[in-house]
């Protein structure tokens, strides 16, 4: 298989998906992860939980690509028919492997809980085939090489798939890839709507296709409530090239985007604005209104992020605003708790009752409820206060409750990142 | 067609989805409306931009299924792959047609913009097609009958791409499904390992496929770190009869799973609690931890939720314990933030501080650091606070932060809906 890229199918499996109940999120991240790994993704296939059809996408896939991974379909209960297809595909039987029942009841064990018998199922696994430790559920996945082509089979538990795939599939991947290799650069902009981005580098975008080695890569924009991503994708046989030529163009975008760049390739914002605060020695709290903690959700995704975040209040009723953070019971009721005082009360409250050197609120009418001519729905204030000043921004959003709070806490956090940068 | 339900397949194109960078949401979205409207969905298939594989992918779809719908590849600067491939496969060639042109043409009159010339290949399309007009974008939808086969292909622009499956497409499953429908009930579980929920109800999941009415609904398990999903699925000509089969075998399930269930269909645990806290007449507030503001978020997620949530604590330092939860210093210094007694003076704090009926704690360790051999990370308690007592559940989970955050809330918001169910 050396010599050029390894040519993928992923087989995902599951009536869910065929309904449409589920969105398939397994499949883009392995065809993600094993593409970054040095395969080429060319085909993917869903069936629903049928032995026979899943034997047909196996027995298909296997004609069409060196490298089969399928997820889904290997669980204890009934519905999970996919170990029964591999062992008619592959002609071999069930047999009982003690050291992976060993493993299983050792985990349990260790949580104290007694293991359901029916988990005895997941010890039967296919003669000769290589196992994938499950470390946090008790399936395991199952690998199988014939002819040249690699079969995986992983569960459809998205935290127990990703393990597998980013640890022993990859490892494989990158053993197994030649020398063609597909490159990717993110770059995160933050505060920007597409448009304006779009203006600020179009020539750098529709220049693609030209002579210059940097004219071969692809430029993409993937735009989401937490900012908007430049998606630069080239595929080459020398990886220093690649890296040189995405290196190039880069920086001809950073030139022009400058400081609403926060980060590159997985960075989230969140994690952006800690590593600013954990340089500038600087400690967060938050008062939050009508994000309800999702705000510091956000920010303790971050694992460390104690070293910078101490906390804050979920203020969501008008008493707690009060009560918790000391905002001046006249503010409320002379401007409402929507209210550009409001905001300013609540971030510099939060800063005081904690000690932190920056406080950061939100209030605001996420909806579908609660809006007035005045004051419509996707009315939100955010304020930041630190030892100089107490700062607020006014923003009018739209309908939709989720979206306005996804936006609510992008701009808190951009609103931070500028402080801190000092281009505020 | 009539007589029996219409298989379908449902391509989508495009690089994008391969590199993992897009998830497929498309796919999701077609798979429920068509099912929706009396559609099987059999076989879900992607591939690149490329014409061979387009075309391939089309072949296969054609003898398997008498519905296909594409979508993706239809724009103007995407080379227009997927028609090219759509005149291959049907041998049909590109005409020009005015009726089209004259449509984008009065849009854009009708927003004062001019055309921009390179929209005139979108009025280019295969001779003797069906097309679907398209509202808000330029590509028309394409649909050719051949055989029997209904092939259609959409734009991949998800709002086009809805308007004409939740229009056009529905419109003709539902004419060419004649009665057959495909029901669904959601049954949602929380609290039991999905092995244990299994071994509740087995006698009923491997009683499928007898003679009773009700034996002919499928059943399948949908885990996730929010609980268990039990789908019932029956396709019938009659739809009181499949609700009726339907509703005879929730019953059984029901009264062997009892209080495990906390709703149906899209029903979410925080907004099953709501409806508790609603009802009782109780008032919720929470102190978080490790989970850094989710719980609240997750609680808040639902509209209207002022009326029983009123806020509470992101106590993320020890410090803030103190200072704003009224935690003794000497439990912090003595047992450590990570255990039964600090979980206990949270939930008693958060209630005392907010004025709540009941408070809510979390304490714990996330991970991935932090972890001692005595407190491990994953190491979690709960706590529960109100007028009569407080109460604190230790949980052991293991490596994963994101994990031990999502199982917390869950554990969490578990033990508030007991409590007021009365079965803790």
């Amino acid at each position: 298989m050396k010599g050029n890229s390894t040519k993928a199918e992923i087989i995902t499996i599951g009536d869910e998906l065929l309904f449409g109940h589920v969105v398939d999120t397994n499949a883009a991240y392995i065809s993600e992860t094993i593409t970054a790994a040095g395969a080429r993704v060319v085909w993917r296939t869903t069936v629903g939980d049928n032995v026979d059809l899943i034997i047909e996408a196996m027995a298909r896939a296997m004609q069409r690509c060196e490298l089969v991974v399928t997820t889904g379909g290997l669980g204890p209960t009934n519905d999970d028919l996919t170990k029964k297809a591999i062992c008619k595909y592959f002609k071999r039987p069930l047999v009982f492997h003690d050291e992976i029942l060993e493993k299983i009841e050792e985990r349990f064990k260790a949580r104290g809980i007694a293991m359901p018998a029916i988990n005895q199922n997941q010890a039967l696994q296919p003669q000769g085939a290589e196992f994938i430790e499950n470390e946090i559920g008790s399936a395991v996945g199952i690998a199988i090489e014939e002819g040249g082509h690699l079969f995986v089979s992983l569960p459809g538990i998205p935290d127990e798939m990703k393990m597998m795939t980013s640890g022993w599939i990859a490892d494989r991947v990158r053993t197994l890839a030649g020398s063609l290799l597909t490159i990717h650069r993110k770059i995160k902009v933050v505060g920007l709507f597409e448009s304006a981005l779009f203006e600020k580098i179009a020539d750098l975008v529709e220049n693609r296709g030209g002579t210059q080695p940097e004219d071969k890569i692809s430029i993409a924009f993937l735009p989401s409530l937490r900012g908007i991503e430049i998606r630069l994708t080239v595929t080459t046989r020398n990886e220093s090239d690649g890296r040189n030529q995405i290196a190039q163009l880069e920086k001809k975008i950073a030139d022009r985007v400058g400081a609403y760049i926060f980060g590159y390739d997985d960075d989230t914002l969140p994690a952006a604005v800690g590593r600013l605060l954990r340089q500038s020695g600087a400690t967060l709290s938050v008062a939050e209104s009508c994000t309800g903690g999702l705000l510091g959700k956000l920010i303790t995704d971050t694992p460390g992020s104690s070293e910078f975040f101490v906390g804050g209040v979920i203020a969501y009723s008008n008493e707690l605003k009060n009560r918790l953070l000391g905002v001046p019971r006249e503010i409320i009721s002379s401007y409402g708790a929507v209210s550009e005082q409001c905001a300013q009360a609540m971030a510099y409250g939060v800063r005081r009752v904690t000690g932190a050197t920056i406080g950061l609120s939100i209030t605001g009418i996420a909806g579908p409820d609660g809006g007035t001519p005045e004051k419509p729905v996707g009315l939100i204030y955010i304020g930041l206060s630190n030892a100089e000043k107490t700062i607020v921004a006014e923003n009018r959003y739209g309908a939709g409750r989720a979206r306005n709070r996804e936006r609510s806490v992008t701009e808190a956090l951009n609103m931070i990142r500028k402080n801190l940068l000092g281009i505020d």
